[in-house]
């Protein structure tokens, strides 16, 4: 209980059988390692760059593996949303509705998703202050649902950088438990090519970082084979490494809490 | 036809009378400077950082108000779609549809837009690269439209102020016919009162460096009672001072087309 | 006398040579539009990125060469000073004193440049806002010297790259004669290289936004040949498209002034 | 052996008095704490805003002072030098000569510095990314020196504020070992009144971020009584918090070491 909970899958659902391999190589690490897990992955992909890029498998499909993983693991599982139509639907297949940063302004779609009585986890726009995410949350209290979370997935930093700013991680815990997205916070956007890049090799700098401060989750986008994932390729941890990972930052996390 | 065009009017619609009353006084200026008018009014506001910030009088009554216009002074009109289903609706109503910035990454909201056959104005997000939004225009493309359009809203500079990177005029004026909105451009977001702050003293000097670089078109949200408005007072133009601001700019742009 | 004054000549002075060539070419381009003229050259480069940069062929030769250049055309000069023991140095050969914009927050040396009775042109630092200029132009001035300038050289954006602020020319213009410098405001620095990039393409549109917002000057570096130059050669412009921008800008600059 | 070590003291050398004050109290938390000491004070400031701020008490006096800190308590001290000349005069009093950030890319004084043989502390640039700090490290060891290290004080965001780019520890570490000024990097420059401001709530979230990523050294302003301290009042670390601060950090430093 005292240990931070941790938001990890692959980017996209692509098919049954990665959801299921990709969940239980997860599930065997937070076991062990005492982290509560809450299965991530996107039904859809909706805010591509280009036109031409995955966008998913099928809304219906791609959820209702969100809830064979759910049974079969006996684990909550997070995914985005992006419409108002959307929030109801997803609603049905899983725990947490989670606003994406391009979106957490829209009001109908934040009270869509709060109404649903599911958490709602908002990700702080990469153009918001740490501050300004007090109005997102209020968003959801008032509309009679105080599940909300907090997600930092980085700053804008010029156009092709981002950068996280941990003065952020105390000031929003102050409104909602703050959990640190450690590989979308190490994207590289707005890349000639349209294909977003990353810094994979600083996702444990990142991460340390968040979890020394204390954050309440962390959001890890991982896959057993990120070179052919079909999005976000650019920044995810290779599965293979999140054991070593989760492991370190664990026992960062008992010294913190012993302080 | 040498001269910019000009999207102008309130933020939001907020009733008939106030439409008609700011369309009028445009249109008498604009019709003197020769130059081509779309009115502009939002039928709802989506994404105020508040839940308690205004967001309409009803989407249907604002929508007819637009048409009301339009039929009255005999000119084009432009409204914001904010989910997929606003696309059909609002193409029913106006001739030109605004994706906001904030969702110009939304793949389906800009098809949905192109699919309605109307011209699609596409605001660089705050967080896009001028070159960027090769990406979106492309979308619109591919979607067998060729009538899209970019407006510059300007960029994220820290987390409290916007800049206009004028280097994005000549760059975006290669993938569609570009558009500088002087108002929003000024914001000063992520205020700790969540409202957004802003310098209408610099309308005139951020329009003069859009029109000297041969900007397609300008975007001035102007009322007759800024202080009073019902959104984005901070920044809006007073509409006093609107003929003098393209009377200037009428002269700067005769210049730089006889260069 | 209503016209804009210019700023400009090679980054570094390489040869006697060189400096007359150069001077020769502009002397005749601004006598033939009635710009002012000072003539710019840098006795030595004191800040570059690598240790094997090109840093000047000896203090008291460029110096010289100043002069020369000064009184074969009977124009003013301009040379940047790194050290106070700099100051009274280079005031016996040239006409104003320019505080490098990575130097304009050290008192010493700006007071040291004020003592001198020379003209002052403060280069607004990159990590500084157009504001804070203020504090600087006091500094002259508390020094008994009222003949300070400012210029503007661009804003740091993310790491690698720069950006103007268009609002900081009637910010500036309150404080002192305010001076656009078309291109130092396009380097694009910190690559990986060690060698500053730049933008020269977008000379020509930076240069028409400052203008036509009244700079009361323009400072460009320019050369007969860019590639080979010892410094700065990435945003340089040549020197044979001098005239036809100059030409263009002193036409924008007599629209404005009629306004 | 294995600790951090620590650069600690006022921002500028006030009266003996205080610097032994000061630095009896951090010697006695250091030495229990077995953390490695240099004692940090300036001889002048030279880079304030505002020509009517504290510049120092006269050079050789603020230098004696240091070196006689040293001498009473066995303990190294730094300080930072602006002029070439500076470099042969302080280091006859101390042990490392700190290179101010806005001076980092100035050849002669880097270079001035490292012919001394002292350590050369380079502050890296709030302009600079962590990669080109290479080239400062280079200009150092080119001239015979090995022992260059790199202060991190933040980079500029926006005009007012500054964050602290923790990628920036490992990229710089293999260049030299790496330091972070906890106490510079909360500042928030930049301010209309002249003065800087600062976060000074922040300092553990930002030191605790850094010894998590093995940052070799931390640097921190402090003082008995920063509300009246002569310069930095607004980011400075009250000397009363100082020991629970490091108390903290070797804790998270131990178990890092350990991983």
């Amino acid at each position: 209980a005292d240990n931070f909970f941790l938001l990890a899958g692959p980017c996209a659902i692509e098919s049954e059988d990665m959801a299921l391999r990709i969940a239980e190589k997860v599930v065997t690490i937070t076991d062990k390692l005492e982290i509560p897990y809450v299965f991530k992955g996107s039904f859809k992909k909706a805010n591509r760059s280009r036109i031409d890029s995955f966008t998913g498998i099928g809304d219906e499909k791609a959820l209702a593996i969100l809830k064979k993983v759910s049974e079969t693991f006996d684990i909550p599982t997070i995914t985005d949303i992006h419409e108002v139509t959307d929030a109801d639907k997803a609603a049905q297949y899983v725990d947490v509705l989670q606003i994406p940063a391009f979106l957490v302004r829209q009001t109908d779609l934040v009270v869509a998703a709060a109404k649903t009585g599911k958490v709602v986890n908002l990700k702080k726009g990469q153009f918001m202050s740490p501050e300004s995410m007090k109005h997102a949350v209020k968003k959801v209290h008032d509309s009679g649902n105080e599940n909300a979370w907090i997600t930092d997935r980085g700053t804008m930093f010029g156009y092709q950088d981002m950068i996280v700013d941990f003065r952020g991680i105390p000031t929003m815990k102050q409104f909602a438990p703050t959990v640190l997205d450690v590989t979308h916070s190490l994207q590289q956007p707005n890349q000639s090519s349209g294909v977003t890049g990353g810094r994979p090799d600083m996702i444990e700098t990142i991460a340390r970082a968040g979890v020394v401060n204390n954050v309440d989750g962390l959001f890890i986008e991982t896959h057993f084979d990120p070179a052919n994932a079909k999005s976000d390729g650019a920044n995810m941890l290779h599965l293979d490494h999140l054991e070593k990972l989760l492991s370190n930052l664990v026992k960062i996390r008992k010294t913190i809490k012993a302080l």
